[in-house]
């Protein structure tokens, strides 16, 4: 299988201009400027010729997205690829053929309802059929100590003009051997992860040697898909969710959040950060050397 | 009709705790704590026996947000009740019955896909379905001077102890008069516009009348949000995208962000926070007084 590219005017800018009128002094001073703003775009996803999904997202690195979507979703196995991308940039749509998963695509299109920032979980811990096919418990060792968690989340802020610009997107950056391989990113939080995830099948990477430096909060979809991913480790600048450490303590992933200045919190198998903090969290846990 | 409530444990705490390993300077200290993170709960809509969608939400007003968010789909009609509310907190499923409306629940589960934050429409600026029936070109005239949109959303911070002991949660209000009339906060930045619509729809409130004041990015699914509920002005402490303000511009909504201090940015329909700004952007636009 071969992946051919026909035409694929991605990486259009990440940002627009647009015209504002800057209130400063509380009112006292009005300023018409222009102002730089995050570009979004909705990006609707065809494969085989059947809608799947529409995507608000930052035009960079579609068809990594698209990869790394259909294989989080179950509708590639993961290590297959795209057969063909075609990215219709005026409709805004990605034609993808893939291998025949009718019955992959049945079930996402009518086995559950997405809605906002969902993953489509009961309360109860139960994932729906596409997400217990591809989430597994993550046992891959990998330790990262805590100051190069800290590190990575300052280079991965620094290595994101378009948010220091516009305020407006998310990063995400695998790590290995304490260093940042690649930085996504988009304005939508998942997808920083599907074009992570994307970029390593494509080229032929493991995520379970690598961790996951992010910017946004830790919610359940966002561990759900580091899951699928194979990544042991989440570290994240920002809060996490009950919900999302219940399902990182289940499946296997060290969560770590507000990883910011000379600190982080550890929230799950603190092993992979700390030392001598079993699984019981024993007190006397310290940083790893 | 009359609205029945038979059981509605809502409100459970926004908040629960969970240990943590609080690493502080760069890892020379560990310390074990409990940390107090933002629940999230995923709550499947079951409407006149048929599964709707999954909504990831904080468990607070449940029966607002199911009423925001039927009425903002086009489910119900503007104005319309629900007729019956049941919360199977076990089950995580808020169990609806409705007018009868059959075609706009297929509309609602085959004509779009929803993925994660986004709303389905093409980047050509048509809307889908859905949104084209409920999202109108909001005409109402509504004054709130740059003083007060920097006093509102200063209050919605304030009015939100849970931001503040979580980092984790988005909040939203209603402003009318100059004063925050409702505030209600979530995990997702879009339920807190429905539990917001919600709530004005069950007090027959007008939200063309009044202000949505918000914490959140301003993206495209925002503002057909704010279109939907008819809002004239939208002010978020947060930064918007290119999308959103193409949108906001079409749909007729007032749309300032960054509001923080004494300064924020107007970006479309400047007249109803700025003077004499026509809809050209006259350059002597002054702050309203």
């Amino acid at each position: 299988m071969t992946t051919e590219r026909t035409h694929v005017p991605e990486d259009e800018p990440l940002t627009s201009v647009h015209d504002a009128w800057r209130v400063e002094e509380g009112g006292a001073r009005v300023e018409r400027r222009s102002e730089e703003v995050a570009a979004e775009h909705p990006l609707t996803l065809v494969v085989n010729d059947r809608e799947l999904a529409t995507l608000v997202c930052s035009p960079s690195h579609l068809e990594e997205l698209a990869l790394g979507f259909l294989t989080a979703e179950g509708i590639l196995r993961r290590g297959e690829r795209i057969e063909r991308f075609f990215l219709d940039a005026e409709r805004g749509r990605a034609v993808v053929e893939a291998p025949d998963r009718d019955a992959e695509l049945e079930q996402a299109l009518f086995g559950k309802r997405y809605v906002g920032s969902c993953c489509g979980k009961s309360r109860t811990g139960f994932y729906l059929a596409n997400d217990a096919r591809t989430a597994r418990r993550v046992e891959a060792d990998l330790h990262v100590d805590p100051a190069t968690c800290l590190r990575l989340v300052e280079e991965l802020q620094a290595a994101s003009p378009v948010f220091g610009r516009t305020g407006g997107v998310h990063n995400a950056g695998l790590a290995s051997g304490g260093r940042l391989e690649v930085v996504r990113t988009d304005i939508g939080r998942h997808n920083t992860l599907d074009k992570l995830y994307g970029w390593a099948l494509r080229a032929g990477l493991d995520p379970g040697e690598r961790a996951v430096v992010f910017s946004g909060r830790i919610s359940s979809e966002i561990v759900l898909k580091v899951a699928k991913m194979g990544c042991p480790v989440l570290v994240s600048k920002s809060a996490p969710t009950g919900l999302a450490l219940r399902m990182a303590d289940d499946l296997g992933i060290t969560a770590a959040g507000f990883a910011r200045g000379d600190r982080l919190n550890v929230y799950t198998h603190p092993r992979r950060i700390l030392e001598e903090a079993g699984e019981d969290g024993a007190p006397e846990a310290r940083p790893r050397p």
